[in-house]
């Protein structure tokens, strides 16, 4: 067991109607807030004018249109001189984890002198951040629960996980109703996510019964409780528990004590959605079976076999390379079941830029160090059998 | 799945040697120190001279002498009199859970100007609190990552849980080579005390299926982890990841979203504890059993067979309550399978004053509105059936 320092301070308000609280939570922030947002999705479903009603008496000012791999430019920028201008006291954050991940990045924004990117790009140790406030309307990302955002740069294709203490949400409200509207494609896609946060932290060296038991309850449960949301998107107790499992995904409980993965598939889909802009839940489920099957080697093989049995309930008494084979058909086959498309051809991706990309995740992710080394070569094979 | 309102903003430092960091994390804090411990085991075991030695440049008051079942007179009163006759900043607790939770006390009376006990009896809400850093040498309570304390009155018999979010320890050190010296009969108490923490989240009328995977693995890994402890004690991964297993017993982790369950057998095994002053862990292994034994019926008979069928592996195909009657036995035969005495006339305790504690826990307990409702004759009748 590996040793860690650990710890996450947010407070999590999770329930239906929860959001009726947010007048007295915000109170204890300041009256001057920036409202951050995507499309009209919250318009829609009226939580932004319940937001806008409770919080009658707050001066607000306005950031929306933030994208899926929200960007740099114009959102973080933009939020940034709002803040400035505005000396914002908090960021309420609506939406899904790229509005939430696109506040992060403003909240360090706002109170750092010189270019943003300095900070996103750690040239710069952020000193201070704005407070964040959230209400998540999509279970996927689990933003809502750690210190971390994924901002794209497109002129560069750079898309960086930016990760500081500092940006833990102070108070994420959490209320399953509002993912009732969800669609199809994004549930799926972010039951992907959610399932692939949990395996970049369970495929390593070292865990331990306590975190694999947690980690492999969760993925039944994402599978179970996603198919339930797919057929009934209403249905509460499906939509709280996937929403619970998400939120866990990326703060490190799901896998105190455990040595390090590299996050290889976060690695490389983080090029292919800077590239290509696709869903990134997406672009996880259609590489992860592919990385498994590069990646299964008399090294990794007992990960697999494990897997395999407690997860997908496969027969103990096989051999352990027709366990993990089987494990793997199992995982692409369920994603598939969602109607995720499995194939990179599917989401426009074709092989002009493999190479390209290979490149940029061997040269920017570490990969090299993963429990299971990637060099540019195994990334590009990968990338080639996504096809 | 039920709404919930959750925040634990603790930081773990977890691992071999992190106690080197303590003057680091402490200079946080200030310089005035109250450090608290209980008999001679820290002394024994080097770590009272280390954290002097660590801690040259603070100036340090001492409470030492806390007992198990810690009390309010002497102990709590007494720290809370250095505390504020010297101006102290933060309170360093260096022991298990008893020293913890007295110190939790006392951190909030050093912040009060009344009698201690207006708080720990919740007859005034405490405003604020010292803060503590702990370092913890026993794996059982959880104290170091949950916001509570167990304090006992000895001339009323009272043994009060007392919670308060302002009583979470700022820092907790973990070193799991802390607890190789922990006796087999503590490690076995603290092994119960932990799965006893599990059983009172898991058997509930609500759970998911992520709360029930949690839990199941974290008492599979205990059972297997402490009797790997009671065999080597100087078993590293044995004691880290039981200790990480206790750590997360009563700061709701386990079971975020499920309906209470009223914690019964703690309710009951306080009484027993304050009435005779016995080690909290066996009173606790003593009562479950007979617990469960007691409230098996129509309406909880399923909670005991996912139990049975997924900690201890009972064949799934047998009628529901012969799995229910196997897992019960199963818990009694593990307990007794450490060491622990499993009657409480071999703990001192006799059907003298059954009747007294029985009414104690009813009046005080709450135990009438608990998933399984407790009623005085019931308890009496699980305190005789523990005879």
């Amino acid at each position: 067991m590996q040793s860690f320092d650990y710890m996450t301070p947010t407070r999590l308000i999770f329930g239906k109607g929860v959001v009726e609280q947010l007048p007295e939570v915000m109170t204890g922030y300041g009256k001057k807030v920036l409202l951050t947002y995507g499309g009209g999705s919250i318009k829609k479903m009226g939580l932004y004018d319940k937001v806008k009603e409770l919080l009658s008496d707050f001066e607000i000012y306005e950031l929306s249109g933030i994208q899926p791999n929200p960007k740099y430019d114009p959102s973080v920028l933009d939020g940034v001189r709002i803040c400035k201008e505005n000396d914002i006291d908090v960021i309420l954050a609506v939406g899904g984890g790229s509005v939430l991940d696109c506040s992060k990045a403003i909240a360090a924004g706002a109170k750092y002198d010189g270019d943003p990117w300095d900070l996103i790009s750690y040239k710069v140790k952020a000193q201070a951040a704005l407070p964040i406030v959230d209400i998540i309307t999509l279970a996927a990302t689990g933003s809502e629960y750690d210190p971390g955002g994924v901002i794209s740069r497109t002129e560069t294709n750079d898309k960086i996980g930016y990760v500081d203490p500092l940006l833990f949400p102070a108070v994420s409200f959490l209320d399953p109703t509002f993912t009732f509207t969800v669609s199809k494609k994004q549930t799926a896609a972010g039951c992907a996510d959610a399932m692939n946060h949990i395996m970049e932290q369970y495929f390593c060296e070292d865990s331990t019964l306590l975190n694999d038991g947690f980690m492999e309850a969760a993925l039944k449960s994402l599978m179970i409780n996603a198919q339930k949301c797919l057929e009934n998107p209403e249905d509460y107790t499906a939509r709280a528990e996937m929403m619970l499992c998400c939120t866990y995904g990326c703060n490190r409980i799901y896998s105190l004590g455990n040595s390090q993965s590299g996050w290889p598939c976060h690695g490389m889909e983080h090029a292919l959605s800077a590239y290509y802009d696709i869903t990134h839940g997406e672009g996880l489920a259609i590489i992860t079976p592919r990385w498994m099957k590069h990646i299964l080697s008399d090294k990794t093989v007992d990960r697999f076999v494990k897997y395999g049995i407690n997860v997908f309930g496969i027969d103990a008494s096989l051999d352990g390379f027709e366990i993990a084979e089987k494990a793997i058909q199992a995982t692409h086959d369920f994603f598939e079941s969602m109607g995720i498309p499995m194939h990179l051809r599917d989401v426009g991706i074709d092989e002009s830029r493999i190479e390209e990309m290979a490149q940029h995740v061997a040269d920017n992710e570490g990969l090299e160090n993963a429990w299971a080394p990637l060099l540019k070569e195994d990334i590009a094979r990968i990338f080639t059998d996504s096809l």
